[in-house]
């Protein structure tokens, strides 16, 4: 599979997942802003692949500033990260990778500035290596809350492509897979932008996991006919109480799921805790425009013109929905994912 | 506002809303099977409408028979009511409407064959006639339920469009606009056929009334910050134990609904009660065409090719979930609806 973002030859190279499944094209950005858009434009998604994404995008921008002191090209590599967190307000690991890196360059200013532009580099690599990394110990841990012959259903894609690789909740499930006999995969298609659909269903059939996509309207009617057994779903920032900001429509599966007594997962990696939020009714929601719900690709209407729209991109779930956060520390309940950070 | 059905010089008229809203169109049936056609390609839907329609056709069909005798006029006329009956399986009305006509027809037995083939265009346009008066007081019984300044979720399209005019849970907002302050309308999109954002959207910002359009995704985001302060639906069939089927999403709207302590109605005719049915799960649910959910409009892919799909049109929402059915008799409790009947 191509890799969701890599570093190569001193671009970033992003697999432009707003194409998907129709095209399959590779997104080369020399310059640090060209990766702001592409994170904007929904090119790259998903809080982990966004968090890399920022890294890469930094560690190319460091390379382009001229500078003659520390002080200067701080100056310039501080332009950019406050451009860069500017690209979307919810999935924290945005702001959690460009922490990092400007923490990462701050700790070496008294190293010559050649030295700390090919050092941002691999720190950004190494960002991307542990992202893969944490994926694999989430699915492990999940993967041993899942039995033989269930049918798992998620909710938009928190996938290979919405991370450097392996995926969160499909990390779970590509664990699962590999073990259990019998595992099937409901999709949400995830309206408005189809990430279930175009992203989810095409990961999952690459791999050969048995998989079924459904509108988000078809859920709770299989829950309540017993076709559904577990549900995991992926986070774009958890706060410290164990509130979850997800895809819209995540809260909806939460209730349902709640409601049907089907234990309901949430799998992230430690980068998308915000222990500096009390609860998720702090956690900023991103609305998007309303052409993503007006029309297909921008391209064709599918309501009248001129209609009223209102498109929050994410939901909050509480911590009483959520029957465990899957880590890559291990399986903790909600209330207590502070515990992981310390 | 053009008519959903309507028969003029002897053919009848369909407003496309395959189409709708990018082009208005009229389809002119001069064969009933053609009118069976537009039933199962859904370019009439809504389960008054179906009823309506089909009884046109049925009379549009008589016109065509030539027979010596009633009984031959009757062994044609059953194999038409045979393949009107096929259309789709879910709707009670279309069995209604047909029953009707059927019975209609065999009343008159010994009348003159011409005299009948007249009669019959009468009672379908009876039918049309009942149809919209049946609307209007479901309309003014359910405006009562409202109160201004209230925002009301409806699902799919239960409006002028889905029956021959004013609606049923499109009827209640209209009666409701008519003599309250401030009401708002939140109209679910409806995948995968995008009632709400192709015909609930488009009819109610036809009429003024202040709409906002979201993604099915959304509703229980609202709910939760209280945003939402009554659901109202339409339905397709109500079981004599008041569970009711309706388009796929209802049953999570209703769930949602209970779990935000929100007021959840459905507003129907009593030809779509189906005492015959003792409860929900014996309703006949339709599985449509995976294209519906991998494609926009039969065209444009929005999933991977050969992707298992699930597309059930219905769900039934349990009665336990409804606070009221209004009906063109009155408001009463799912569990009571039986009595509409008696």
């Amino acid at each position: 599979m191509i890799p969701t973002v890599e570093w190569e030859h001193g671009a970033v190279k992003i697999l432009d997942q707003s194409l998907l499944p129709e095209k399959v094209e590779v997104l080369v950005c020399h310059e640090y802003q060209s990766v702001v858009h592409a994170i904007q434009d929904l090119k790259v998604r998903g809080a982990p692949a966004i968090g890399v994404t920022a890294a890469m995008g930094l560690a190319l921008g460091a390379q382009s500033i001229k500078a003659s002191s520390f002080t200067e090209f701080q100056t310039a590599f501080q332009v950019m990260c406050d451009c860069m967190s500017s690209a979307r307000p919810t999935a924290v690991n945005l702001f959690w990778a460009i922490d990092r890196m400007k923490r990462f360059v701050l700790e070496r200013k008294d190293k010559p500035l050649e030295w700390i532009q090919q050092q941002v580099i691999l720190e950004a690599q190494a960002i991307l290596e542990e992202d893969i990394r944490m994926n694999q110990a989430i699915g492990d841990f999940g993967a041993a809350l899942i039995t033989d012959g269930q049918t798992i259903l998620t909710h938009c894609n928190a996938g290979a492509l919405a991370t450097a690789g392996y995926g969160t909740a499909l990390g779970v499930i590509r664990s699962a897979w590999k073990t259990k006999k019998g595992i099937r995969v409901i999709a949400d298609e995830t309206r408005p932008v189809l990430q279930g659909a175009r992203l989810t269903a095409w990961e999952l059939q690459q791999d050969g996991i048995p998989t079924t996509l459904i509108t988000d309207n078809a859920a709770g009617s299989l829950m309540k006919q017993g076709r559904i057994h577990l549900c995991v779903v992926g986070a774009d920032r958890i706060a410290a109480n164990g509130d979850v900001a997800n895809k819209i429509g995540t809260y909806s599966v939460a209730v349902l799921a709640k409601a049907h007594g089907i234990p309901f997962y949430v799998a992230a990696p430690s980068s998308t805790i915000d222990i500096t939020m009390t609860s998720g009714e702090h956690i900023p929601i991103e609305q998007r425009s309303s052409t993503e719900v007006t029309t297909l690709y921008g391209r064709h209407p599918i309501a009248p013109e001129g209609i009223d729209v209102l498109n929050p991109a994410f939901d909050v779930t509480p911590a009483e929905y959520i029957t465990g956060i899957i880590t890559d520390h291990g399986v903790v309940v909600p209330h207590e994912i502070a515990t992981i950070i310390a």
